[in-house]
């Protein structure tokens, strides 16, 4: 049985970057990861069933029914036997509040060893997201953005508590790319 | 099905004055919430029961009776078809330490759409503790208040993960009550 | 039946000596508790067991059986009809990331009725750590101990959803240890 981690950060604080870095290290040493989107697995899990054909169809699905989605996904990923990272969101920030990307009936089905939160400071954030030209939604604000790692980290203490997993923090600073993903690969090695 | 929202907060931080004027707002849309206090209820339906006579004996009861109130008191409330707001506490400050509002056969029976926490600065919520006449008992320092709502977030995030709901932080500042009242309507509506 | 105190704290932060001065002042007024530590309970029951003969095979056992030992030691725990404090991390960090010291299935057969975190400032146990010639691993940072205590935190928050325990904050700040002591002993009494 393979490794099983979770890698989680919030939007722009360069989660891909850091995964592609770290598996970059790791394949030079041999050692190989498959790497799942949680959200698009889904998706096209969804789209194969018939489902939905788009993304807004997915967003527009009863709550029983997308439950179900979910809980499908993470039984299908958990049946992986090889090492696996699995992409997705600590919590989603929603207009009505946080919305926990691992709720209960995910967890158990994926069954991580692992879950990594990439975090920086907030301010750090802030100027990534407004140096960012293909995001034109709503900005937080700094003290938001702090709010939501924090809450991040309250979810994955919660999230450790059900299955035993460890959480581990990377730490994704301006210039110092070289050591979160030397981080990460020490975490998935 | 009606949407299922649970509101919380510390003492002193307003919540009943956010959620009378955020319900008032609504009203005037034509949406319209049932308030249940949830202590209230489950004392009611313990007097009823023949259990109780007054809130002293309910304090008194064997912690398997007081967990088998709760768990009928959220069966009850969760049977509800309309749209409900439920007036409780993320955690009550005891002698022996904090005490979930929302232990998990609460939370599985109450199953709520969102947990609303109504927050503000603890230098706020001290003040406003100073000029409650009302108020005798210990004070908390600031600082205690800061913990206080610290840990009511870390159990939010633990609400969140077993139930799925959201997640929404609303500030009742000093001075701000209507952007509050804003912010609590937008979450319901 | 008795109570169950789970009594954890990072690494230096003083636990065991508020410990024993805490049961010192409960022994005077006649109040006894048996004390467990969970690691040591666990490790002699694997060895009665003939499943290991020292800590490290402990260490290398597979995740399972590891989990299976966990949950029989909480049992064995859980049976115990007297007061008892059980002297545990509230989480180990590893290499790996941080671990929950009681995992859901610890968490359900040991059934609290308090979870006690000690704690004090990170830069006083930044200087309790300096200060101790035994301690020979990396060192964490100041930075490091307040994120470990952060999690403690949330984690305990988790616990207290799952088993409706309470949850205290008992400070150990140098030079109060009377305090401390004073504070679990109410806890306790």
């Amino acid at each position: 049985m393979g490794k099983r981690v979770v890698i989680t950060g919030v939007p722009g604080v360069g989660k891909t970057t850091v995964i592609n870095k770290g598996l970059e290290i790791l394949l030079a040493e041999g050692v190989t990861y498959e790497s799942i989107n949680f959200g698009t697995f889904m998706f096209e899990t969804a789209v194969q069933d018939g489902l939905v054909r788009d993304r807004d169809e997915m967003r527009r699905l009863d709550r029983t029914i997308q439950k179900r989605l979910q809980k499908n996904a993470a039984a299908a990923i958990g049946k992986n036997e090889g090492n696996i990272i699995i992409d997705t969101h600590c919590s989603v920030k929603t207009p009505k509040g946080y919305l926990a990307g691992l709720p209960e009936w995910v967890l158990r089905e994926l069954n991580p060893d692992t879950i990594i939160l990439v975090e920086t400071d907030e301010d750090q954030i802030l100027m990534r997201r407004l140096n960012d030209p293909t995001r034109v939604r709503d900005m937080d604000s700094a003290k938001e953005i702090l709010e939501h790692q924090q809450f991040n980290r309250s979810l994955s203490a919660a999230y450790a508590v059900i299955t035993g997993c460890t959480v581990k923090i990377v730490k994704n600073q301006d210039y110092l790319l070289e050591r979160a993903a030397a981080d990460m690969a020490a975490v998935l090695r």
